[in-house]
């Protein structure tokens, strides 16, 4: 429950101690009907289970009880930021997870390709779910608008759905979406509700007048309507707050994006754990502190794919040798969020978590689980103080008070 | 740690999904010296074992560690509104509890019948206790006082305590009580200390002084003191707050009143569980939350009466399948506070709570008591979190982020 204003007083530069922290994405689930069993609790978890007996447990809220979060704000909270307060506008994470060139001062927004009538009037808010493959093709056209004085990225997303990142002096991002939400109607105006947002109305609108244009002979995907601007997220980098020269790995852009925005330095990797422990071990002796990040578990538990889950954990768990043979200090297993196999989506269940290290109590819990970690002596903790726990396990905060 | 803001926006509308949240008040309690075992624990509960084992269990704190509450507030917290900023003025607690015609833009206040000598000054600030027939005897006559352009509406409440209601344009609640607290004395003069209030003296002043006449000839209660002015609360409704069609089912008049200060509909129902299940099962297909009262449990901890709470428990637990049989889609079996029969008061220990769903994971609480629900996997969250655990486990709740 330490706030950050007094984890930054505390946080002592002067250890050399190593802090390892996997993250798993979408880590927690829930009982299959037919076995009353987890996924955790179903897949074969030698090394895991290990760390959780030898090591403390507990679960972690997120976003508080009942709430389920989106990736950002998950990692952000994992990270030790108030994720309400940090909230990343959804174009700044949809530029961040498209791996745009996307950086301080730069304005981002959602575009989806739509369809419009002859008299401009909005017939398909989503052009007929154009295939991902066409979404890129147009993305490609797309990219030909210029703006006087302002660099315009463009990238494509799935399907209908793609991003813009607009770079210039004086950009703000209090502007309203063109996305009626309805049909039969044209765009709405963009709208900007503060001063300096103003401009940043003017570049959008001299993009959409070029959109119109590039794509007027295209079919069904003739328009596009933006959504969610927001800015490049301006948060306290990890360095000033923690002391920490930390690195991210992951293999998806988005984790990258977001470990990027709180200050690590990022690391390009396949999606697989060969290429990610690789990568560790190459970069280990230059950073205090690793992020590193297991995107399949989650996607798994999207598909509803609960037997992929169960195998997924049971390749991570054969990794975690790799990651111990290298002695941080402290190593800890969690997960961002829980994403249960049985309900197809993230929820808000509390996530495993284990903090192995020589200051970790054994506190009994039988088994790297839900049920397994909820045992230990953590309790349920909020998401934001398990980065206190990190640096307290690694000697890396100092005592408060005399 | 959701506030209602973020509830708010995070609330679906497009769920059929039904929840029904019974309140058993003073749910909790501690050990029988006699025997170590709490109410609950020595309690034959095979329904609320079998629910608690099947579901999600933890402790609620009403207002957080080491506070005891009353009623008023542990039901605010329970329906997820800060108990502390959300205060319901103890005049309008009275108001609402005895079920006055009291709506927004009201005044409550309480009325202490009491003896004042001939120089008036207050001899007995509880007339000597007098029994409950005798103030309800006392209300009668107080009724015809008659205030120029203010409906007034007086109620007895138990012995010497009653209560009265204005009801006029431009009044305000911020005045001081009239009950100076020591005898000898007259009794204080009324003081606005706001302008808006100011309307509310006159009108309080002219009531006194018919009181005084009304009551000149009775003995000993000769008089009435005023105390804890408050007006109507004014709270944020369910529907709007949670997109929730509420329905407040409860005998006593009070849980109706704060239930309808929330914005449900309430149907006023015997005492017994019969009557309640009747009404729930009527008006089932016409709301989307249930919130069902069960007030003697409290009544018999209140009494230090272990083995009646005991009793009340067992009979409880029988009409656990009457709930069951309705199938909602989440069913949470919690209380407002603790009452330990032998502490014979509120407490502030956190209360057994279990939810049961789809996707509740069964936490392995062996039983539905204080420790059973306390190795649950909530572990103690506050009771204003449990709203938001509602709305999740009944899918009506958003992402957060993307």
């Amino acid at each position: 429950m330490i706030s950050s204003e007094y984890t930054r007083e505390l946080c002592s530069r002067d250890s050399a101690a190593k802090i390892l922290l996997l993250v798993v994405d979408g880590l927690g689930g829930l009982p299959h009907p037919d076995t009353g069993k987890s996924e955790l609790e179903t897949a074969r978890l030698p090394h895991l289970d290990a760390l959780a007996k030898g090591g403390t447990c507990g679960l972690i809220s997120p976003l508080g009880a009942g709430v389920t979060p989106g990736s950002g704000p998950a990692h952000l909270a994992l990270f030790g930021y108030d994720p309400f307060k940090s909230e990343i506008g959804r174009g700044a994470l949809s530029a961040l997870g498209l791996g745009l060139d996307f950086a301080r001062g730069d304005i981002a927004a959602r575009l989806n390709f739509c369809t419009v009538d002859a008299e401009g009037l909005v017939q398909d808010r989503r052009a007929g779910r154009i295939p991902t493959e066409k979404g890129r093709e147009l993305c490609q056209i797309l990219q030909r608008a210029q703006v006087s004085g302002v660099k315009v990225t463009v990238a494509a997303e799935m399907e209908y759905r793609a991003g813009v990142v607009f770079r210039g002096e004086g950009l703000g991002d209090e502007v309203s979406d063109s996305d009626p939400q309805v049909t039969g109607v044209p765009p709405k105006p963009l709208i900007a509700s503060t001063a300096s947002s103003e401009r940043t109305v003017e570049v959008a609108n001299a993009f959409l007048g070029q959109a119109a244009e590039l794509l007027a002979e295209q079919s069904p995907a003739n328009m596009v309507l933006m959504r969610g601007f927001g800015r490049y997220p301006e948060l306290a980098q990890m360095d000033e707050v923690y002391g920490l020269k930390a690195l991210g790995i992951a293999g998806y852009p988005m984790y990258r994006g977001v470990a990027g925005a709180v200050g690590m330095d990022v690391v390009e990797v396949g999606w697989d754990l060969e290429s990610e422990c690789t990568a560790l071990k190459e970069r280990y002796d230059d950073y205090d502190f690793f992020y590193m990040h297991v995107k399949k578990t989650d996607s798994a538990g999207e598909d509803g794919n609960f037997d992929l889950k169960v195998q997924l954990l049971e390749e991570l768990d054969a990794y975690i040798p790799r990651l111990q043979v290298l002695n941080p200090e402290v190593l800890i297993v969690t997960g961002d969020h829980s994403t249960p196999a049985i309900m197809r989506s993230h929820s808000w269940h509390p996530v495993p978590t284990a903090i192995a290290g020589q200051w970790a109590l054994a506190d009994g819990a039988s088994e790297f689980s839900e049920r397994g970690c909820g045992a230990g002596s953590l309790g349920v903790i909020p998401s934001t103080s398990l980065m206190s726990l990190a640096l307290a396990h690694a000697r890396r905060l100092d005592k408060f008070g005399a």
